[in-house]
């Protein structure tokens, strides 16, 4: 086990109805506040009213700036800094899913900063401040309502990026299950995928005696692959939805790599694949890891072997650990067929050609991942596997 | 599962050598610290010199409360809080186990109470501030380093008493599993005893539909008792003081009761067993919870049979339930058994009769736990049980 520092100080409210609770949490930080915002789904659903009605039962001063799309954009960020500027706005609370989160924890770190808010995203600098942020989420999937991280497209540059710090943790997170019922079948695929990703970069590490990590990650894995089969024949579960979208927050609060760190070379090969097609992050993921599993498995071999009889419940064939591997593969991409995902490039629309385009594009800053370290040829591979 | 709030907002720093990064995490709060501890061991291992050092090169004025026992007494807590009002100290270091953290939390609330502090712990009122407390944990078992939680023995009236309030918990908490290398074997298993049993309570109770929790519970759980015994021939092995040590943390930090609540009952009662006899905490828990188990699996034999499946591995036989069931209680206690513990009133001193007086104590505020709520002659029962 290495090393590590632990915190996460975001403050969950979880439950039936705790929507109705963001005015007083919001009230104990501002008077004054961004609701930040994608589609009109919030406002045919019925929940932007009850927000707005909670603000201003505790005279809450109202702004807003709606339109994220998936893989939000930077432009729309550079809008919102521009807003809390000259508003003087020094809350944002985003509501929606990890898009809405990810552009309001940019606005949030872009205010107080006088360069280019993607000087972040571009590496050239770190975030050291941030206006605060508060969450209600309608979309269990990136676990950015409680991380530190946040991912953004550069529209013009077809760049994607990431980045990590720790000012951009939000104050709180409202998460109420109900809210997710509405939540297009696909979309809620998706988000377990997205999840399920986010513990296997943290699962498929080399580090030696991490037992109890790997059991956690296990009960999660296994949870979300349960949950989210479940939901496909009962959509207003709210067990399910339950289980799921808490496990969606745990899988990426930090606690799950707690002392082994991560891989993320799945997540920089699905960014190339999200900023060329502008599909859905979870179903990109989907498409992208069991590709980098065949690829990269020779390197440990035990540590799919586990995944395979743990979280598969299958068993092994002592004499062939290959043949019980490219099982527990197989079993995750059934998983993903099951609940409706693309598991190959193939199944999107997709132009071959741009492969070493983005395999150049994913190892810009050098190689990627840590299971296996990936350059540009590796990258390559994948994707064509991937195909 | 239930509606819950989750926020723990302790920083851990963990692994080796992090003590000496103390006088870095104090200044950041203040520059005159009492420095809270137990017996000697402090300054026979070195620990002691370590962090003086850390303290002086950061300029922090250091008093000193040593002298912390086992099952810690509110005179001296009443001391501490004496010692910080003369001296206008406004943070408390804990260097020790469970003891020594819930002592300084004590001391933490009482400071700025005008009242006795024991009103806290005799439920007469809530504590609402406290000074800030860091941690140097030495002996994992409590889980006191990241929780809100503070148990105190008021030995004139042989009452050990707990209280929760979000004000306790540590700012942070410096966790390195070297220290815990010359811990006496006793001491360990009763640390892995203690730890095994916060798990316990969260995972034995009625509420539905907590599958994730659930898991996350057998994973600490298998993990604990795979490590201890690891540590019974290989004492200074860090991997396996790493892993009991971070588990120690994760039972306790409440990520496991999330939407379920716990049972507490087993607790209860423990603390009626070491206010008589002063053993160690662990020690009575491992007399007590085979006992409740017997007493209480009726009202939930799928919960008792997914522990024995799930945490021991047990075949279930299908057609006596029963059966398998009697059989994952009784591998707890040859687990407890390996590591050193008692797990019966008779393999220490004990005094049946004492029995009646206290089970009468242990349910002075009302039936205790929530699996099976437990009267007065319930809780006789389960102590005549255990003999």
């Amino acid at each position: 086990m290495n090393n590590f520092i632990f915190k996460n100080g975001t403050k969950v409210i979880f439950g039936k109805s705790t929507e109705e609770l963001v005015g007083i949490e919001v009230k104990k930080y501002t008077d004054k506040v961004l609701l930040h915002y994608g589609g009109g789904s919030i406002k045919r659903t019925g929940l932007y009213d009850t927000i707005i009605k909670s603000l201003d039962e505790h005279n809450i001063e109202v702004f807003e700036l709606g339109g994220v799309k998936p893989n939000p954009r930077l432009t729309l960020v550079q809008e919102g800094i521009d807003l809390c500027r000259s508003k003087n706005i020094d809350f944002i609370l985003a509501v929606g899913g990890g898009s809405v989160i990810d552009s309001a924890k940019a606005i949030g770190v872009g205010v107080n900063y006088e360069g280019n808010v993607w000087d972040f995203y571009d590496y050239k600098t770190s975030p050291e401040k941030s206006i605060n942020l508060g969450v209600i989420l309608t979309i269990p999937a990136a676990g950015s309502e409680t991380s530190p991280s946040s991912v953004i497209t550069n529209e013009k540059e077809r760049l994607k990026r990431g980045v990590t710090a720790d000012c951009m943790r939000p104050e709180f997170a409202i998460l109420n299950p109900e809210l997710t019922y509405t939540l297009p079948d696909y979309q809620t695929a998706c988000g377990a995928a997205d999840m399920l990703a986010h513990v296997m970069e943290r699962y498929f590490v080399q580090t030696e005696d991490v037992r109890f990590t790997d059991r956690l990650c296990e009960a999660t894995m296994k949870t979300i692959i349960e949950q989210a089969e479940k939901l496909i024949y009962d959509t207003e579960s709210y067990a399910a939805r339950s289980e799921l979208m808490w496990c969606g927050t745990v899988a990426h609060n930090d606690i799950l790599d707690t002392g082994r760190g991560g891989d993320w070379a799945s997540h920089s090969m699905e960014h190339e694949i999200s900023a060329m097609n502008d599909i859905a992050h979870g179903a990109g993921l989907a498409i992208v890891f069991p590709a980098w599993m065949k690829y990269v498995y020779r390197e440990n071999k035990g540590k799919f072997l586990q995944f395979t009889t743990r979280v598969f419940n299958i068993d092994q064939n002592f004499d062939d650990p290959d043949e019980t591997i490219l099982k527990g593969i197989k079993a995750l991409e059934t998983f993903f067929t099951n609940i409706g995902l693309p598991t190959r490039l193939s199944d999107i629309e997709f132009d071959e050609s741009l492969i070493p385009e983005m395999a150049q594009k994913a190892t810009l800053n050098g190689p990627i991942g840590s299971f296996k370290s990936l350059l540009k040829d590796d990258v390559e591979k994948i994707y064509n596997l991937a195909l």
